[in-house]
């Protein structure tokens, strides 16, 4: 019998009367196997082995972790890499798709992206936001809107990209570890994401690149280094790529960072994301629930089947109503400007209780017009 | 009384029968303040403190940290960051000045310089090894050369790239934390390094960047990331590059293992660079003095005015060489090929018996001819 969703909670570092912590989105919590191999990594890796950790399954990493992160988002062998942030490989891959695909010149986006996309794309070329046409090299979207949840289908918007004949990328920041993805079946050439979110790696921990295959030989990395390329330990004056999306592989990852994120990742793989979607929907449509008995508006989709797995309530005082949630109830959602209370619910260690005390604060904190005790300000984080 | 550099040794960890290590050119050991920093960075800030991590300090450390690194270098406020990776940052650069400097169009470097280095730069531009002149954007060198550790006057080759109208960009990574650097008075305009080696950083972990104040406002970052934003929390639609080497942060860095940097910065801080330097002299020299006893070509400059603090003996078995000494007499150099032994003196933890038991190793690895016992191989690694 398969184990219960509900015991992944025990996997996780929770320390008694610590917050209400609904902000997995943002930063995913500690998993202990994260903390244990804290330890390991620093004081024997870094400490004992020194230089022979290269050796030992450093250098394996961006592969080993990008194909478990692979079987998180439907990938095949060889297509997910795990490198630097998510800005610097959507930066990679959009140029080398411009690159790739000339004379179509032109990169499509949509103003509900992330802003942190939207100035990638805009430093790497002609960005126009509407529909891909003849001029189109790829279509770069953010699969679930950090704003509403509002998730956008892989399979119907690639299939739209590609009848104009743009490549599809897309971001998965919001999705991966809380949304079954199957990039295989989207047909989608490319992704990014980050994986400090659902995907729990630890805080800034390096992003992935997806390049599906049938488009690897075609895309080579603006940025040629050592570790992308296919032999570098020949010190050949050439540069040639690697094979696989390793090719998009630049410097030396930095190696505490990355190796802390294998905890995590092997957590969602245990649970699957079957069992973790199931979840997803059970919490969040329980929060949808208690938020419209509440009175308040709900700026996600309720068809759960639209939705991630976060909840966003629009209140024009929603600044300083997260405020006094953290300050004065420990619950710890976050806000997004202008109007947005964002609620993170991850699957793995999120539970009913959690949903039940957030939203008991909300209705103490509308009730008592507590939040008017702080200062009025309009502020967004990503 | 200032602290005597021997006794710097205590703050590593060094493990009772470790390994002789002279590799510290590589990967440097591991501070027992970054052993202790580790414990609080993941379980305390990550583990209980989570998304307000970000409030409580991992927002600025890619400033404070440059800042820090800044003093190690001889820069001003403002002008270094820690971001990416050297590769990574390199490109960023390399970019920014083409961009910058048309109709200039051409970067000039060195075959000396290191391989990785080489490969960014043809992929971002046209590259010729040779002098500057009337088409030369930018001079991109090493200073200090990673086979022979034969170092560059910065102040007499930034003067000759500005002579032909080029601007200077320094590739500090072997260099920092070893070798007096005084950027400001080198008149140079950029530079990179990374911090593992003998600044102590940990495996992997993050590089920094440095540009000139007098230049900052003509280079902006081709990989326009929300870190390197003017108001990154404004998510305003327009991208304005922050004020400073900020500017050229792309995402969001990867935390633990760019916090884990400070202790090995701080070390480099209270021990000072002219101490630092003198302790790498004298090591050096007692090294080269005990190779010569040896009858052992040294390929490292003799004059100490000349050279980095890493020594490399040439030997056509060099290969076969350091796998005897790794297995047999658990010393620590490392292989540069075709035929270097390179013997790293880290000045804060290196002491006169390291090099006697290196060198003693060495006698008997060459008097017995135990190398034969392994493989031959051609191999090199960065």
């Amino acid at each position: 019998m398969p184990r219960a969703i509900e015991t992944f909670r025990d996997e996780f570092v929770l320390e008694p009367d610590g917050p209400v912590y609904l902000d997995g989105n943002s930063l995913g919590r500690l998993p202990k196997g994260a903390q244990r191999l804290a330890a390991e990594l620093v004081n024997k890796q870094w400490g004992e082995r020194l230089i022979r950790g290269w050796n030992d399954g450093w250098y394996d990493l961006p592969r080993r972790l990008g194909a478990k992160i692979g079987q998180i988002i439907g990938a095949r062998p060889g297509e997910v890499v795990v490198c630097d942030s998510t800005s610097v490989n959507l930066f990679k891959l959009t140029t080398a798709v411009l690159r790739a695909r000339a004379p179509r010149n032109e990169i499509v986006t949509s103003e509900r992206n992330f802003p942190s996309d939207l100035y990638v794309l805009d430093g790497v070329g002609r960005v126009r936001h509407g529909e891909a046409n003849s001029s189109t090299a790829v279509v770069a979207l953010t699969q679930t809107d950090f704003r509403t949840a509002e998730t956008i289908d892989l399979v119907e918007s690639t299939g739209d990209s590609h009848a104009a004949g743009a490549w599809a990328l897309w971001d998965l920041s919001h999705s991966a570890g809380a949304v079954p993805i199957d990039m295989t079946a989207s047909r989608a050439e490319l992704a990014v994401g980050c994986t400090y979110k659902y995907l729990n790696g630890g805080p800034g921990a390096p992003a992935y690149l997806y390049v599906r295959r049938e488009v690897q030989a075609l895309v080579r990395s603006p940025i040629q280094g050592w570790f992308g390329h296919g032999d570098p330990f020949a010190f050949s004056t050439e540069y040639e790529p690697a094979p696989g999306a390793a090719r998009f592989l630049a410097g030396t990852p930095p190696v505490i960072s990355m190796a802390l994120m294998e905890p995590g990742l092997d957590l969602i793989l245990e649970a699957g994301m079957t069992n973790i979607r199931a979840r997803s929907i059970e919490l969040t449509a329980q929060l949808i629930e208690q938020a419209d008995a509440l009175g308040v508006e709900v700026a996600t989709p309720r068809d759960a089947a639209r939705r991630g797995s976060h909840v966003s309530l629009r209140h024009e005082e929603a600044w300083r109503i997260t405020r006094a949630l953290i300050e004065e109830h420990n619950v710890i959602p976050d806000f997004r400007g202008p109007d947005l209370i964002r609620f993170g619910v991850a699957p793995l260690y999120n539970n009913e209780s959690d949903i039940d005390l957030a939203m008991a604060s909300l209705d103490h904190v509308l009730a008592t017009r507590t939040y008017e005790n702080y200062p009025f300000a309009r502020l967004a984080v990503p």
